[in-house]
């Protein structure tokens, strides 16, 4: 042990080291890849074509001035008086953040008090901070925790806004039904109603959390620092994480490509794998056994190829992202902090002795950390602002699809539109007029809402009490009347005379019943 | 700022915001049961009854002796020889590792000379350490990276060798057929080849360098600080750690339970509201819109009145968990640490100057960090054994399967046992020869896998060059017939004659084709 920590104090070792380490890398490198160019084995020779499902082009969400009229919008829903509850808890996350950033000020200042009494040996003045610090600890234990569920009370709040707000449009009448049925905009309501009105609130509530703290943080550290020991020490730093910021992250652009190319050839050797499940009685007849092993081997061979590409792209990325993201960082920082102490012009530092001098390095020193941090985090804020800027969209659209079936007017991809234009119906053409006890259909066209149409004219008439049996083969459109006669589709023309709504009763094909006891 | 810093320096200001805190706390959570009591809605009187469907239980993976053959079993099969590449990247990683405590004992050394250069203003020492810094970055950059590949390369050989053993195994004669469609035991033949694989690699690599550099640095910095400082600095902090840490997992324990319930209530959430999408017309023929609006509602305020209770035991916990694990540690730390500084019988910090001692002081403190961070990381090894465990038991409980039915041994959950029991019939009694053209069957019953008895027996004989039309009913034995021809069922008693497997061609019922191209 003696001799290792005797060697750790040489440079030269560690250099020769690292060194070495670098050749070890090329050499196992370059043998693998050899290796790989001699075993050429038979399933390197397959071929094979997996048909690629294109993804459906989205409209991507950008972050403009579109976004921001949305999120006013949807704000106006999540905080629905100026003086509410909401709005005391946004009070109330913004107090516990400024309390935060004052008790990490203290803690800073309180620990190099306490660390520079342990180094001079001052046990009066230990003692009595470390007192203090014992003391202030359940402060600003509950501090933290009233920010935690201030956040946490706030997005429960919004989604049950949301929600509720959502809730009364898509159940108004028969919205639901038009949402699945009807339109097809919107596929996935379900998923938008619960899991998506979940993620815009927290991204929302975040978002104002993780913006609010690093931005009073900025201020407050330059503020701080540029005070005592002058601006440039704080101006280094902050162009050097802007320099490796945008040199990092122009690098670091390939990595998502690489990531959905592996998640693609791990989908597709999975795909292959259940393909034998599924086929296995045909494969087993056809004796494919061998020729399917290929394939999966096949497919095994270009993942493990590609993961093989990734590692080696991710490990010449590391040596790069260490270097400039942690140890050319942490040589700027020390010759930024040192600047102002070999500065014979500072009158702070010169005057006085290593114990106060050390306090103030120290203070200065973890002020600019925390500056950093706050950076680092007013970047991850952007990055949260486009995923922000993405459910937005999609509530908006949400918002926006329930409001026009509400009034009636729906979308859908046409299959043969002509047949319906040469016609003089269109959708909402039909009157509905409402008398009890009979049913009257006076020229109404049967219409899909597809436009197709099942029967031209429909002319007949049902008194009370009389029972009528409709029949006719497949798809000629009995159901239909019934949906047109609840009013589940719209009328595209004709006039219609039926009982009101409540007074119809009808008995669906599928059997339904809703969840909880009869009591209800 | 300058009246916020002196206020940061107040003490008693911290304890008053902190207490305030707790009361607003306070006075909210009271505030929002109260309304929560005062405003019952409709729908909190909704009840409702989605039946649970049980969780089928797994035998669970325990970390045992069995683990541990199951583990030295499959290791045989991950690290084919005693000289491989494997082997050799097991090596490099040891090695990478103990390069990386070294290095890390280097940085703190030098970055401690760094500042207290800086802080006694010594500007030919500090000039000195920083370009002896700079110079080793690289080494040690690449010392980083070295130990990133090898872990990766390894993760990717081992799940080669794995994938090969595994598919020459399942895809020998019919034993992907027979997992699939005769045996029960194993459901997700491709989850299990290809996530379950991955994972278990995965888990194996990780918990080899998880364990081995903890527990490297615990041996290391606590001999470095026992042989300096005295044993009476470690022994405290880890004595706290031990505290600690017991004492917070047991505290954490609901935690589990409540994010178990959390999902669940966020699925029931989401089943009543895709029930809606996929009931809409029947509801909106029954008019049922408002009575499934009060089931939803109902349901998110089941979900959100949990949710509360969570955030509420989340905050309670961060309390504690602030306190225990960050601020009562911190307090821990600093007096451990100031022991041996205000000790008047150690040499080595009494006799040395401030400078020396500032030297020391932050060596110490980091070590100590380090060796808190180890403790802490080995700890988390303890979890990762019993999550490898758990693959291990998965992938053992495979080969277990693949062996057998390679042995022809099957087990299926039998219907109606009984039947077959009767007869002097079972699995693999019926003997099968092989000659050309012709196909004989004597006294053969045809006998579903299940036991289930289609044709006690059948004798026939075909000549090559005859057409034979096999026709009758639905299930009477048409598939089954070909199924024991072709030598995918098992022969339950009588003798066959037929051509060997090769020269008999038989079309499924369902089309199939290979994947690629006709040349191949």
């Amino acid at each position: 042990m003696a001799n290792l920590s005797k060697l750790t104090q040489r440079n030269e070792f560690i250099c020769a080291a690292g060194v070495a380490a670098a050749g070890l890398l090329l050499a196992i490198s370059k043998y693998s890849r050899e290796q790989r160019r001699k075993n050429l084995r038979p399933e390197d020779k397959i071929e094979y074509f997996i048909s690629e499902k294109k993804d459906t082009k989205r409209v991507k969400a950008h972050v403009n001035a579109k976004f921001f009229k949305q999120l006013r919008f949807l704000l106006g829903i999540l905080v629905p008086r100026k003086l509410s509850a909401e709005t005391l808890l946004l009070v109330g996350i913004a107090a516990s953040l400024i309390l935060r950033s004052v008790s990490d000020i203290w803690m800073i200042q309180n620990a190099t008090i306490i660390e520079s009494s342990i180094i001079t040996m001052n046990h009066q003045k230990f003692r009595t901070s470390l007192w203090k610090f014992l003391a202030a600890m359940p402060a600003i234990a509950v501090v933290n925790n009233v920010l935690k569920w201030s956040i946490g009370e706030l997005k429960i709040r919004f989604r049950t806004n949301l929600s509720k707000y959502l809730f009364d449009q898509y159940l108004k009448n028969y919205t639901y039904y038009k949402m699945s049925n009807l339109d097809n905009r919107i596929a996935n309501a379900d998923q938008l109603l619960t899991t998506d009105i979940d993620k815009f609130c927290e991204s929302t509530v975040d978002l104002y959390s993780n913006t609010c703290k690093p931005l009073l943080d900025v201020f407050i550290y330059i503020y701080r620092t540029t005070s005592t020991i002058g601006p440039k020490t704080p101006l280094i730093i902050m162009m050097y994480l802007l320099f490796s910021g945008v040199a990092l992250t122009h690098l670091r652009r390939p990595t998502g490509n690489l990531t959905i190319q592996e998640q693609k050839l791990e989908g597709e050797y999975r795909f292959v794998n259940s393909r034998l499940i599924t086929n296995s009685e045909e494969v087993a007849f056809y004796q494919g056994n061998s020729r399917e092993k290929l394939t999966i081997l096949a497919s095994f061979n270009k993942l493990t190829a590609h993961l093989r590409k990734f590692l080696e792209f991710r490990v010449g990325m590391g040596v790069v992202d260490n270097l400039v993201a942690k140890y050319i960082a942490t040589g700027v920082g020390f010759y930024a902090v040192s600047l102002p102490f070999f500065d014979k012009s500072n009158k702070l530092l010169q005057d006085n002795n290593d114990g106060e001098r050390l306090r103030h390095y120290y203070t200065f020193g973890r002020m600019l950390v925390k500056l950093a941090e706050a950076i680092g985090r007013l970047v991850l804020a952007g990055r949260e602002m486009s995923r922000l800027a993405g459910f937005t969209t999609r509530m908006d659209e949400l918002i926006k699809v329930l409001n026009e079936l509400n009034d009636g007017k729906y979308e859908r991809t046409m299959v043969n539109n002509s047949s319906s234009a040469d016609m003089e119906i269109a959708v909402g053409k039909g009157i509905i007029s409402f008398q009890d006890n009979i049913i009257r259909f006076d020229k109404v066209p049967l219409v899909t809402p597809n436009g197709d149409i099942l029967v031209k004219e429909l002319t007949f008439e049902v008194q009370s009490g009389t029972n009528v049996l409709v029949c006719g083969p497949n798809g000629c459109g009995k159901s239909s009347l019934f949906r047109i006669l609840g009013e589940l589709w719209p009328t595209w023309g004709g006039k219609i005379v039926k009982p009101p709504r409540g007074k119809l009763f009808y008995i669906p094909q599928r059997p339904y019943m809703t969840l909880g006891t009869l009591r209800d």
